[in-house]
Order: structure tokens, then C-alpha cells, then sequence
């Protein structure tokens, strides 16, 4: 097919999946199939590629095994196969590293062209996805929360303003925000393309840095049930945050972490932001329902990202401090004030 | 603005509202917002504008008093205002008869293009509808079923082939079907505009008919709690068939009729159906499971129409009546020969 | 210890088990373990003990194989060692056959007395059941269901009121009854020992027949998601009622019968009947909510009994035909006439 | 009818309800009616009678207006007429003051028999109480989180061993027991009389205290949609501590407070205990999960009793301090390490 020539960014469907680094591919499949239970599409012996229930194609995680727990990259489908040209074209314009890899370069996907964005994320752009078995009513198989797919991913970056820049440049839409209402300070963004609340979001702190990936799930019952049977193994050390109900996105919610340090959130649906000229919704950083709508407090480890991020040669990219942080200014509306020894 | 030439269809984003007559509205009042719970946004003497707690548009059902049950129209929001000039031009250049009407001529609408499609339905086409309040978290407000949005309309019609064509012509994506594996008869199909499983959808029977529009709520307790509160109140007769688990769809549904006989379904959300090239799932009419995923029978009144369409005029569109049906070659696959009594 | 000479019925803790017969032991494992998700406590080549996850004893099931579907005996816990000898004289006394076992005769349970009692059912007591670990909070063991405990036995009987006569001498207490507030007729009652609706219910019907055996689970969604393994694994058959809202017990019900027709109904908790003077509540046979609280209809078959009892000797014990039946009289109350197909 | 001679405590059947002053009743009524849903059985000037859904008998909270927040008494519901004469001679044979009260003393009750007992708190025995009209499937009137029934009394003790050996001798049940493994300090232990988990619970802290009233709810659905419905009445400090599993009774649960400082749990209901020889459950200490099976942390405030008690005469009993506490040994453990700021 010839190569597009005009400016537009890749037309980007959604969000599609992440390539995480782990160390020890044996407890990573602990946590992510045994407990957390989403579905091996395939396996080899240093990767495993896993998806939800209700998603149609081969992966939306693959974890692969490594030395230092990171994250190779953040993949997003686009509309059609021309989109890898003008992904090529609109990240090189801005002068961004890019790569084209063939199909297959990823087991499962199609020709793929990577860069690594203006905020430093190395991100990967893709229209084919191998077509896999529908497994959406196969209750029979559904284990741990019973995922149906992958959400959104959410980062953690030094300058927010800067990555809300970014990403209204690449067509995504604004749902929400976290700011300072009395110096206009942007602590936080929530970006769509899908009609749902976010495929990417943005909290501040040290970065470029992975905060977390998100799955829906189908009930809230589901994300109770996955806390029992943590607790029945032993594995508390999973759950960081929750469950809880977000104020911003409405969704009931829970984090955890595995052992390597990769943080995940499941999730029930938010919702439907595909209206034109839908309206974002702004919270003030003091509005102690913000990151809660029951006002419970977060845990100081949640405010920081999960792990790094590689290159497109897969080196490790600095992280730059940012010791600003929504934190510094909510102790006492995240309730941590209550959580505080009393002496 | 000037008007456009060329020839597609209007980018239609979603279903949005359905009018729809009633013949007593303190008892269309009891069952719309004191049952079901919609949130009553505006009122008149002879109507009623509706939402559900997640739209962020002035109303989805408007109950107008009249003589006789009917639907006066179902709304589609389209994604500009451009797409009004482009909906009056595709749908003259089929010969069907079309009509402007000025902003305000339902109340919370901008200017708005109607016609009768090819099928018999009096469809209308509108960008603008006003904002209103966000409910979204008004959890104290919430009542009844805590319904979040309107999700789709379900017509019954005498051609399901046409049915598909037409809206096919019109840009929606196809989902799901019901079809005779051994004849290839077409029972029944489900397409969509927005990421979900279906915008519209055709059940074969007599028409032009209303099968039911459709409402998406939080998870399967609000349905539950629905059917217990119904119960409490000795309203039984609201209750129509489920609940359940739908096979086409996979939602966990129950269908409600109210004294008018207007049908409405009440579900939890269904899956993504956003990516490009995303296929469709055929069932066989003779699948026990494609109606209801556990097999319970569906009531025979169930296969028909609720209530018949107005013309451009007001005047009811007459109905033709199909005698074949789903149910016909259906008995035993539904379960419903457990239900005959024995004797 | 010396034999009791009082003329005290036994003090009956509650209902705790029953000995089925089963044909196939594999096609039992498959519906009782793997779907069901009880807990396999012991087996033997003939033999399955099985406990829901908040019993602390034995069995609450045994599944032997034998030549034709049949209940064994249903067996009542008590509260003292001496109440063995109580039930012994209490029934000896009104001229039924017993019978003493010692400890072992059924594994996992200490020495029992078995009887036939006036209503053509074979009891057993038992004070000792083997203690077995604690998994009340292995929710990383939990299946199918994930049942709690057994809850009642519900039996067929032809004599509603003899049924009700000989459990009250027993010292059962009243919770519920479905009447015929014209003519007095008692077509069904539940009682109870322990704190609950009932360990004990009877149905109009031919008999003696268990009708079924029920075991209480956490909330409802853990019925629903049993529904939808059930379609998945394309055992639909498994389905006979529900779900639903009982009427009498206010319990969240669903009935199930395995491939040999032996009934089980899986429920969510019902309310505390443990005051002094509880105060019974009595249903109208026409009350259309009594069995379905959302009164959707009751299928014919589940007004049978599911399988014949055997007696002390292991032999069928005849069935008396009862053509009368709640049905006779609730036709359109249960909501029947709408499922009659039009022509 | 007679006095009864014997020296056997009253058989009690349940806790079933406490007297507590509250300041302000408007401010009550909101808490305790709005937002919890109780239902008001009956109402004065300076007070409210309130029940739960399943209960049959008039109260189980009495709101009374006063000076300071207190618990006036804690009721019992006791098997027998009789009873109330056991349980004054009882009390009265260990030196505890005790005092006899007529019928409508509060109103909806019988005659009564109050005690100090000897941990310090006031005690009050019933036989009869007014029957009330039945609610259970009242689902048009259920509010909030939809109470079933009262189902516990938590009292902060300074010292646990003696009031485990209190209430052992006034023939409750051990069911679960906080303990140190090392020294054997018991920390916390549950008891019953009905065939819960608990009637009345201790927990090691300052007192004679309150500690909080529970009530149970239907589903675990029921709290979170409490959570919501408060966090949208920006009420969150209503919000104590969850929602959460507890280890111990295995309970899902949610505190909360009012305005004067009343601690009331929400949980969904617990298991069995009724069999005979029912063996406790020991929880050490240090076992992160016993407080919260997902071992989210306890806010260091939820250690303190609520409310002081009154004393016969409605004067309140003093408060002895108690330094040592659960607490002390469980940092870490209750995962506040993590809650307390870096720096």
C-alpha cells in the first residue's frame, strides 16, 4: 500500500496492551494466571501472552523475562493499516526516535512501528492482532476476577501538562482532571479514545515510569471475590489500595502489585464518554473524594510509579525525580491524617 | 452553515431517545419513575422528558399522553450538525418522505431532520440535545433499577434481511444474529453505531413495532432488587420475562412491560465491540441457549411487538402482520414445552 | 451411659445430611463436585462424602451407587448422646419400625438410630459426626457455588397435615404454610429447629418422595454465576427453576436436578426464627407470589417429588399416587396461563 | 407465677437492642434513618424507636435525647417469663446492684430486669416485646443498606479474661478468640447464644465503653452501595474503617459514626455455630488477616471504644484507662506501617 503523506496522527482505536519485564516467569504466572486469572493464549519458556475473557485477540499482556522488572512498551490498536505510516510520519515530525518491526516481531501481532514519545515512553502503534477463540461466555474457564479485557493504562510523568499536551495532539479526548483549583497546578488527566473514561492517564511524579494497567471486570462481586482468595492464600502483600469506589471515572476499584513491583488495577465499567463535545469533569486536589468517593485513604506508595521503562533497544530510561506530588498537598483529604500513630 | 453535498449516510453516534405515547401519564409516572426510577427531567401537563443517572443530555424517553399506545419516533444523535443536512438528503434519495423540525419542537433538542425509512419507522436525526445536570455519582438521587443510560432499541419487523440492509447502508456494525443454519432465514440481527453489542436491533414478527427499548444499569442486584420491589408492591404484571442471562449479547437482562404495554428491558452492560474488523456471532435459531444463556423459556407474547409506530403526521402507521416467527420452529429449543401442562 | 426413660422426643439440632442413591458415579461427580462444587470429604469406588465449605462435620451428602435413584435416609442431628435412646423409644412408641447402627456404619458418623417413620420416610439420628478441618475461609478452594452448609431436607408427601402433626410432636416449630384460605386445605408447611425458615418442609404430592435437599450459599451472585457455567458447559438440563425470589422463606432460590433426577436447590440465607413465640406467616395458595415472589411461573415438574425413599432393609419403598396437587388450584396464579402457547 | 429457686442464669436467647443518648435528634435521625435506613417504629418528642426489616419485635435502637453521648443499657432477650427472676437472683448473688422495671418502662417492652454487671455495664433482660408488623419483603420501604436485624453488642473491656468468664458463666458460647500465641494474653474473644458468631464480642481497651452495635444486611452489595450513597452526600466521615472482610467471623463488614461518636458495624451475615460441641477459632495476635482478611490496615481509632455507659441511675459510669491495647503489638501486622508518611 503506498505511505500516507498527510499530518494527522494514526487514527488510534484504544489502548491494546503493555510488554512487561519480569524476573522470575514461573511466580509471575502465580500472580497473573493463578490469582489473577486471565487466560494463556500461548506460552514459551522465557514469555507468557495472556488476555481477558471478552477480548478477541491474542494478548493484552505479555510477560517476558528479564533482569530488572520494566516495561518494554505500551501498545495501542489503530483504525487502519495506514495508520503505521502516519504514526511513523507525526512521531518523526516531532523528532522522535522510531522503528518499524515486522509481523510476528511480537508473537501475535502484525507490522508495528514504535517510538519513544516526547514524554519518554516508548509506545508501540498496530493494526493486526492475531484472532483468537471467543471465549466471552465461557464461564466454565473464567478463573481468579474473571477480567474481561484490558482498560486503560495510566503513567507517571514529571511534567502532566506537557503529557496532556501530547496526547490531545494524538486525537484523545479529556474526561477528567485532578488540578488545584487556587494556582491551576494539573496533578492528574484522564484520556480516551475509546468511549469510555480513559486508555491512557497521568499521574505526577518520577518518570517516565509505568503507574499501572487497568482490567475491566464484570461486577464488583468479582474484585471482593479476588480479595478473598488472596487472603486465603496468604498473599496479602498482593493488595496495595482497595477496594474502593473512584471519585473520578466512578469505578469500583482495587490495585495490587505482584512481586516484581508491576502494579495492576481491576476494575467495573465506567462510563460512556462517546457523545460529541462530551464535557470533562474537573476535581479540586483538596476534594477529599477525588482519588475515593468514601474519602478512605490512599497509601503513600500508590502516589508513585511502578516500574521504568525501556528503549527501543531495550536499555533502561532514566527516571527523573519529581518530588512534587499530589501527596504533598492532600495529606489530611486523602484522611491520611487518621492514619498517623498517635503518638 | 451551508449544506452538504455529498452523499454519505449521517455519522449516527448512538440510539438516543424514543417518544412515545401513553394514554394515562400518573400511571405512566408510577411505572417509568417510581418502579424503574428514571430521573424526571422536565415535565408538562401531557408529558414527561426522562434520563438515566449517567446521560449528560436533557432526556432519552419522553411520555406523551395520547389515545393510543405508540412509539412516535426513536432518535439517533448524530456526530455533527453537518450529518443533519447529510440524514434529510440520504433519505429523500430513497424516496423516503423526510421533515424538518426547529430546535424546540421537543423540548431539550436542537433542529432535528425526521423521515420514514424504507422499513416503516419514523426515525429522527439531531445534534444538538441540551446539557444537563451530571448525576453520575448522585448516588442519594438514585432510585428504582439506578438505571445509567439507554442503550439500544429493539424493533420488531416483517423483513429481518431488509432490516439489516438498511442499517447497514446507514454505517452500523453488525454483532450478533439468529439465523436457520439449515435454510439461512435471518430471525433476528443486532448492530451498532457506539462500541457495544447493539444501537438497534430486529426481531422478526408483525410490523412496523416497538419490540423495546432498552436501559444499561450497574450490575445484576439492581435488577434483583427491581424484581423485589416490583414484588413488594404486588405489581407482578410488570414483570414480562427474565430475569436472565442472555446468549446473543451476553447482558444479564429482564424485560418489564408497563400498563400501556410499553416493553422495556433492563441490562447490564454487554462487551466491546470497537475494534476494526470485529466479527460477528451467529446463533442457530434452534441454539435453547441464544434467547437465554441457562435455557429458561421465553414467553410466547414475548416474540411480538409492543407497540406500533407514528407516522410523520402523527397518524399510526398500519401494522402488517408476519406469521411466521422465531417461536415457530422454536418450541422445545425455548424450553417451552416443559411449560405446557400436561394435561 | 443408662438408657433415658423419658417419653421426650429426641432435642433434633437440625437437618444434617442424606444418603442418595446415584447410578453413575462418574455422571454424580461431574454435577455434585464440578458444577456444584461441593467438597469431596472421603470417597470409596462406590462412594462420595460431600460438605459445602462452612461445615465443620463429615458429610451433609453421600452419593452410593446402587441400581435405581432413591434417598437412602435423611438424617437429624441432636444435641445430647441420649437423644439417641429418645428417638429410639419416641419412635418405637408409635409403633415405627428402628433400627441401631454403630459408629461406622456410615463413615464419618458415630452410632445412629434409624426409623421409619409414620410417614413412610427413613430417619436417622446422630449425635457424633467427625470433626474435619476448617474451610470456612478457603475461598482459594471454593467452587461452583461455593455452598456454605446444607440448610433443609423438602419432602413429598400425601398427607400434608400428618406431616405437620408428627414434626410438631418432634418439636418443630412453624415458620411458613401455603393454605387455602376458603376451605382450610394445607398444602405445604416449613418448619424448623435450628434458627432458620425451616430443617424440614413438606409438599402436597405423591409420596413418600424427596422433593429436594438445599444448600444455602453466600449471595446471589454466586447463583447467577452458576447459571452461567451451567449454559456454558451446555448443561442447561441442570435448570429447572429460578432463578428467583422465593415467596415463602424470602430465600434467593434456583433448583437443579443431576442426570439420576435427584433435586437440589441452592439459596441465599433467610431470616431468624430463633425469638420465643415466632410467630408463623401463612400464604394463600392463590397468592401468585407465594412460590415466586416476582411470580414468575413454576414449572409442572417441580410439584413432583425427585426420587423414592428406601427402608431399613434398602428396599424401594412403595409410592402412593396423589393427584391433587397446589397445582390443580394455582393454574394462572403461578403465572402458567401465559406460557399455554396462543393456539 | 412463682419465683423460680434455682441458681441458673436466665436462658438467653439473643442480644437485642440498645438504649444510646444521642445530642442532637434531628442529627440522629439523619444518620440513623437517612442514611442507615432504619426503620422508625415509633418516635417522641426526645426519641426514636428503630428496627431492622427482619425483626418482629418493636426496637432494637432507642435514640434518646441528652446531654452527652452514652449507652444507657444493652438488652437481652431471655427464653421464658421466668428468666427475669433468674436473672435478678443471678446478678444479684454476685453483688451486682439490679433493678426491676414494669412493662412500658421503654416503651414497646415488657417488664424488665436491669443489672450492673461486674465488668460495669449495664444489662437489661426482656421476655416480651411488642410484636410488630412484619417487613421482611417490604422492599418498597428498605432503605439505606437495608438492615435485616440487630445482630451483635462489641463492648471495649479492660479486661478480656474476665469478661469471657462472665459471660461463659452466663452460658454463652466461645466462637473466636484474639490471642497472643506467645504469652497468651487474649486480646479479644466472641461469644453466642443464638447460632451466630456472636451475641456480645470484647475488644482490650479503656472502658466500661461501647464499643460499636452491629447490624446485619442482605448482601455485601448493600454496604458498598451504603458507601456510595454517603459519598454522595459528602458525608464521608460517617466513614470509620472499610469495607472489608474480617478474619474473625468471616464477616464482610463497614463501620461507621455519627455525629456524637456512636460506632455502628453493617455486615453480611456469618456461619453456623449452633452444633453442638462447636470449637472455637484462635487467632494470634500478629496474624494480619484476623482484623482484616485482606490485611488492609485498621485506623489506630477503631481500637477505642465509642460511648460510656450509664449507670442505673443515668449517671455515667466512670471510664478506667487501659494503656495496653491490640494495637501496641500489631503495628505492622495491621499493615500501618505503610499508612505512616515517609519522613
Amino acid at each position: 500500500m503506498a505511505a500516507v503523506n498527510d499530518s494527522a496522527p494514526p487514527d488510534i482505536v484504544r489502548a491494546a496492551y503493555v510488554d512487561l519485564v519480569v524476573t522470575d516467569l514461573d511466580r509471575a504466572r502465580d500472580f497473573w494466571v493463578d490469582v489473577i486469572g486471565l487466560h494463556v493464549e500461548a506460552e514459551e519458556p522465557d514469555a507468557l501472552y495472556l488476555r481477558a475473557y471478552e477480548e478477541f485477540v491474542h494478548h493484552s499482556v505479555v510477560l517476558r523475562v528479564g533482569r530488572t522488572p520494566a516495561c518494554a512498551r505500551m501498545g495501542f490498536r489503530v483504525r487502519h493499516p495506514d495508520d503505521l505510516d502516519r504514526a511513523e510520519r507525526w512521531f518523526a515530525s516531532r523528532g522522535c526516535a522510531t522503528q518499524r518491526v515486522p509481523a510476528g516481531a511480537t508473537r501475535g501481532l502484525g507490522p508495528a512501528v514504535r517510538a519513544v514519545d516526547p514524554l519518554g515512553f516508548t509506545v508501540e502503534f498496530v493494526y493486526e492482532m492475531d484472532k483468537v477463540e471467543r471465549l466471552v461466555q465461557r464461564y466454565d474457564l473464567r478463573r481468579g476476577v474473571g477480567a474481561n479485557r484490558i482498560d486503560h493504562i495510566n503513567i507517571a510523568v514529571t511534567d502532566v501538562p506537557a503529557a496532556y499536551s501530547h496526547y490531545t495532539e494524538l486525537g484523545f479526548g479529556l474526561s477528567e482532571t485532578i488540578e488545584d483549583f487556587t494556582d491551576g497546578t494539573l496533578y492528574a488527566a484522564w484520556m480516551f479514545r475509546k468511549q469510555t473514561v480513559h486508555d491512557i492517564a497521568f499521574t505526577l511524579g518520577s518518570g517516565p515510569m509505568l503507574h499501572h494497567v487497568a482490567f475491566a471486570v464484570p461486577e464488583s462481586h468479582n474484585i471482593l471475590s479476588l480479595c478473598d482468595t488472596i487472603g486465603a492464600r496468604n498473599d496479602a502483600r498482593f493488595i496495595e489500595r482497595g477496594p474502593g469506589r473512584h471519585g473520578v471515572s466512578n469505578a469500583f476499584y482495587l490495585y495490587l502489585r505482584d512481586d516484581d513491583g508491576h502494579r495492576i488495577e481491576v476494575y467495573t465499567t465506567d462510563y460512556f464518554t462517546g457523545d460529541p463535545g462530551h464535557e470533562p469533569l474537573r476535581w479540586d486536589v483538596r476534594d477529599e473524594r477525588r482519588r475515593d468517593f468514601w474519602a478512605n485513604p490512599v497509601v503513600p506508595t500508590w502516589y508513585q510509579g511502578s516500574v521504568g521503562m525501556l528503549d527501543l533497544e531495550g536499555r533502561p530510561v532514566p527516571v527523573r525525580e519529581q518530588v512534587r506530588s499530589e501527596r504533598s498537598v492532600t495529606v489530611g483529604a486523602d484522611g491520611l491524617g487518621i492514619l498517623v500513630p498517635e503518638r
